[in-house]
C-alpha cells in the first residue's frame, strides 16, 4: 500500500511517501475501504507543523477527509456492502447525539490514521453514502469544510427563509455556508477582499457583497443592508481580526457560529451581552447530521466548489497550494 | 360604519349587513384600524353553524383575516403610525411564546370582534407590517392560513433542506405549506382528488403529485417517491378519512403537523408508536412567528393564491363559494 | 455457558435451559461481559407469544436488560477494560441522535440475542457504567423501563421544577417515572386501581394519588389538584382504556408522552387538538441519554425498586409472576 | 403621590424625594398598583452614575422591582381584578417569546419609569400573581434577580438532575440560582471569597464551595469535584476577572450564562473553542418566563433571601448599603 507519513513535525517537508505492507482484513463490524480521493483543510498544515501543541507524534498519515469503494466487509457489517461508495466521517465513531469523549479526527496521529493512502480500515459505522450525482473528488470535500458549514447553519436551531447570514472570505467553509444557505432559502452576505472573489460569490448565490478591505467597518454595510437590524447568523472564521465587526454586525438576539477558532480567540466586544448575542463553536458534527447534509445535497444536485485537483504524487504541491492561500474552494488529491 | 353581523346562528342566511356608529378614538396603545381587504377562512362556516359547540353568542362580527391601514393611533403608541399599512393577527394578544390562557381569536362572536366591517380598534401589539410587494388583498390571506402554515413546518423544529413533506389537498393551509416548504429547500408531495388541480401543484412547484382518488393508498406512493423512507413531515387537514394514511406515509421517527382538526378526531392506527412519529396540533400562531413569516414572504416575493375576489356588498355570495368547496386559494373580501 | 432459548413461540411453556459451547473471544471493539443479573419487562411475554407479528423465530435467547463485569476486551476498546461494572443499553448501537435506521433491540430474536445467559458479546459502545450505588440486581432494572422513563420526562424538553405530571398504575416505567420526577422538582399525580398500591405511591414521593377504579373519571380529580391548568405531562402507559382520560387531564398545550402502545392505539379524542396537545412516543433511549440519566440516579443514589429476585434456574417462575401482573416494580433474575 | 427622583444622574446624592400629583384613573388594559415594597439591583447605581452612557435623562423614577397590590383596572381588562397581589415584569410588554425590539425595561428612565413611588400605571399583561406563601417585600425580590437566575439555568435547555452547575458569589441572581439549581436537582459548587459566607451557601443547599481568594484557581477544584470533566453549566457574573476561570471550569460541551456584563466584556480565551462551549447572555426574561419560575417557587414554597429591609424614608441608606457590597441577598425597601 502506498501514503504519506509525517515523518518529521516541520512542516511540508516532513512529509514522506512510502509503501508499506497491505492492511490486514476487516475484523467484525469493519469496513475496508479503498482511497479514490481526499481533499486538503486548514488544519492539515498546523498539524504538520506542530502548532496546536506538543502532543502530536511525528510517522502519522494526515488528512482527515477521503471518499472511495466499499472493498471488503467484516462479520457482522449491514450498513454497507462491497462495491458501495462511500465517504468517511470526520470524527471517528460518532454516531449522533454530543461528540462522544472518546472520539477522535482522522488524520490527527493520535488513535485514527489518516486518508492519504490507498486503502483504510473504519467502522462500518464511520461511512455514508455519496449522493450519486458527485464524483469521488467532490465527495472528498464533504467531510470537514462541508459538514461544518451545514452545522454552523442549523446545529442550533436552523436557519430560516429570509433570515440573513454573513459568510466570510472564500474558504472551503465559508463557500458551502454560502450554497446551503440559499438552499436554506436565507439571504447571504458575503465578504472578501479582492472584488473578482466578490463577483464570483455573487455567482454562487450571494445576495449582497462586501469588499472588508475597502470597507473595513464592514459591519456597518451589514446594517445598512438589513434595514439597520443586523444578520441573523454570522458564521465567524476569521478570528481576532474579525470578531468585535461581526458582533456588530449581528441582530440583537442573534448567534455567531464560530468556526475554527484553533488558536487565540478574542474578546466578543461590549456589544455581545448589551445585544443578547449567543456564541457557539462548530466542531464538524456527527455521522447523522453528515447523512442529513446529505439529504439535502442529493436533493438540490448541489456541486462543491473545487479550486484544482492534484495527482497523488504531487500531495507535498497541493498542501503548498494551500498554504499559498490563492485557492478559491477546496483542493483535492485523486488517489488514483 | 358598515358591517356584517351573524344575527341568527343557522349558516349563511343569519348574516345581516347593517350601519352602525363610528368607533371612539383609540385609547392608551390602541389602534385605529380601516379595514380595506378580509379572507375567509373553514371555521367562518363552522361559527356560523353552531358546529363547534352552543357557547357561541348571536349577533358577533365575524371573519378573524383582515389588511388595512392604521388611520388613528392612541397615547403611547410605539409601533406603528397613522399610514402604516397593517394586518392583524388572527389572536389577540399573542405576541410570542406560548398561547396566553385568556388569548381568543379575532371574530369567534365572544371578546374580540371580527373583521367584516369598516374599521376596527385593535391593540397595537396585535398588528404586523404588510411585506411591500403585496397588496392589501394579499396581505389579508395571511393572518390564519399562512400562519398556520408555516408553523406546520417549523413549530417543532424547522424542516430541513432535501426532506420531504406531503401536503394534502388546495386549502389555503395546504397551498401556502406547498410554497413555503419551497422556500425551505424541501421537496414537496402534493395530493388532490383531481388531476386538473395536480397540474396547479405542480406549477406552484410541487416535486410530486398523488390523486387520492385513483391511488387510495396514497401512502405507498409516498413511500415508493422516498426510497421507502417516508415522508419526515405530513401536514394533516383532512381529519378521520386521511389519518391512517397519514401516519402510514410518515418517516420512522418523523413528524405530523395536524391542522384545522376541529371536530372528529380519529384513532392514529398502530404504526404511529411503533414507528415514533410525533403528532402536533398548530394553533396558528403568534405576532412573532408572523413577523418571521413576512421576512420570508417579503424576501422571497412570495405570493399568496387567490381564488377570486368579492365586493363587501357580497360576502354572502363569497360564502357560498366557500361552502361549495370549488375554490382553489384563498376568497378575499375587497372593503372599498 | 448456561442460557435460556425460547425454543417454541408458545408462551412462557416454549422456555427451554440449556448449556452451549462457551463463546469466542472478542474481535475488534467488542467486550465480553459476564450477566450477573437481568430483568423483566412486559415485552418479553409478547414475544414469547408471538403477539407482535410471526417475524419472530423460535429458538432465541430471550430478555433485554442485563448487567454485569467486563471480563475480557478486544483489539482497540477504550472505553471500558476487564474488571468494569457494566449495563447495556437496550439498543445495540444507538450511541446517540435519533434512532438509527438498522438498529435493533436486544432479545427480540433477530439479530441481537437477549441476556439470559452467562456471557453475552457485545460492542463497547453498548456499554454504560453501573452508578456505585447499585448492586447488579439493582442496575439490571434500568435499561429498558427507567430510561424509557427518564425520557418520558425529558426527550421533548425536560419536565420543570413546579410542573405536574401523571403517571398511571405500578409498572416499572410509572414507578421510575415517579421517583425521577420528584429529581426534576416536580409535583406527581400518581393512579392506581388499589388504595394499598396508592399508599406505596405516597411513600415513594406521589404528592397525590387517586384511585381509578373508584374514581373512574381520574381526569377530573387532576384538574381538581391543579386549579383546573391539568397536567403539564401525561405518561400514558395503559393504552385504549386511558388515553381519552389522559388527554382531558392535560393542560392547554402541555403533552402526553406515549410509552409501550404496542397494540392497538386508540384515538385521542377531540379534546386533543382543541386543547394543543403534542402526543409522542418514547422509545427507550440512546446511550448518551443512559449516561445523562445514570449520572442523575449516581448524584441522588436513587434506588430502583424491586418487586422480587429470582434464581437463574426459576425464570419460568419469574415469567409467570410477572404474568400475574400482581408485583410492584422490576422482578430480577440473578444469575449466579 | 410619593416617590423619589434621579433629580441629577450624580450618584446616590443625586436622588430626591417629591410629592406629586395622583395618577390618572386606568385607560383600556391599564391597571393602578399599589407599589407595597420593591427591591435593588446593581444596575440601579450604575444609571445613578451614568455609568452605562449619556442617554439617560435626569429626572427619571429609578428601580425596576416592586410588589404591591392591584387598586384599579381600566375597560377590558381581564388577567386581574382589584386586591389582587401582584409583581410588575422587569421588561414592559415582554409577555413571551424572543425580547420585542420596542421592549424597555422599568425604572431605566427612558419610557417606563420605576418603582420607587406609591402607586404605578402598567398595562395588565406585565403583571403575574404573587404566589401565595410570599410577603411583598419577598415579592419584589423576583423581577430581576430571580427570573435572570431561572433562565441562566433553563433557557437554552434546562438543567438536569444530576449536572452540576458553578454559582459566583453571594449576589441576588448567583443566591436564586443556588436554590433553583436545587429543585432542578443539580449538584452546586459555590464559589466566594469568604468563608463565612460559604458556610451560609453550604446552608443554602451547596453541594460544595470553593474560596476564590485562597484557590484563585478554582477551575481546579471545580475540575477535582467532577471527576476531571468539569461544570455542565457556569453561571459566570463576576466578569473579565472569573471569565477564564469560568472556560476552564467548564465542561466539554458545556455552557456558560452570563449574567449582567455590563460593561467589559473579556477574551473567553481559547479552551472557548476547543472545548466546544456555548456562551449565551441572559436578559431577565418574559412574563411567561416569570410565571412558570413563580409555579416552582410556589410549589416548592422557595423563600428569597433577603439581607435587609429599609423604610421608604431611608431609600438613600439602601443604595449606600447595595454600593458597601456588604449584603448577601436581596436589599428591600418598604413603602408603607
Amino acid at each position: 500500500m502506498k501514503l504519506y507519513r509525517c515523518a518529521r513535525i516541520e512542516g511540508i517537508t516532513g512529509l514522506e511517501f512510502r509503501e508499506e505492507p497491505d492492511l490486514p482484513p476487516p475484523g467484525p463490524h469493519q469496513v475496508l475501504m479503498k482511497v479514490n480521493a481526499s481533499s486538503l483543510n486548514a488544519r492539515e498544515l498546523l498539524f504538520m507543523r506542530g502548532a496546536l501543541g506538543d502532543w502530536l507524534q511525528p510517522n502519522y498519515i494526515p488528512v482527515s477527509d477521503g471518499a472511495g469503494t466499499v472493498i471488503a466487509v467484516g462479520p457482522g457489517v449491514r450498513r454497507v456492502k462491497p462495491g458501495d461508495r462511500v465517504v468517511a466521517t470526520f470524527y471517528e465513531n460518532w454516531v449522533g447525539g454530543t461528540l462522544p469523549q472518546h472520539s477522535d479526527t482522522l488524520g490527527r496521529g493520535a488513535i485514527v490514521e489518516g486518508m492519504l493512502r490507498e486503502t483504510v480500515l473504519l467502522g462500518e459505522e464511520e461511512l455514508v453514502a455519496i449522493p450519486e450525482h458527485l464524483s469521488d473528488e467532490e465527495a472528498a470535500t464533504l467531510p470537514c469544510a462541508a459538514l461544518t458549514a451545514w452545522n454552523a447553519l442549523c446545529e442550533h436551531g436552523p436557519l430560516l427563509p429570509g433570515q440573513t447570514v454573513v459568510v466570510q472570505g472564500t474558504g472551503g467553509v465559508s463557500l458551502f455556508a454560502l450554497q446551503f444557505a440559499k438552499l436554506f432559502g436565507a439571504r447571504v452576505i458575503a465578504t472578501s477582499s479582492s472584488d473578482a472573489k466578490l463577483a464570483r460569490l455573487t455567482q454562487l448565490g450571494a445576495d449582497a457583497t462586501i469588499n472588508y478591505r475597502s470597507t473595513p467597518r464592514w459591519a456597518d454595510a451589514v446594517l445598512e443592508a438589513t434595514d439597520g437590524d443586523g444578520a441573523d447568523l454570522v458564521v465567524e472564521v476569521g478570528g481576532a481580526a474579525t470578531f468585535a465587526e461581526s458582533v456588530a454586525a449581528t441582530r440583537k438576539g442573534g448567534r455567531i457560529s464560530v468556526v475554527g477558532m484553533l488558536t487565540g480567540v478574542p474578546s466578543p466586544g461590549d456589544g455581545f451581552f448589551m445585544r443578547g448575542l449567543s456564541i457557539a463553536p462548530i466542531h464538524v458534527g456527527s455521522r447523522q447530521d453528515f447523512e442529513t447534509m446529505n439529504r439535502a445535497i442529493g436533493f438540490h444536485r448541489l456541486k462543491p466548489v473545487i479550486d484544482s485537483t492534484f495527482a497523488f504524487a504531487d500531495v507535498p504541491d497541493a498542501l503548498r497550494h494551500l498554504e499559498s492561500q490563492r485557492h478559491f474552494g477546496k483542493i483535492v488529491i485523486l488517489h488514483a
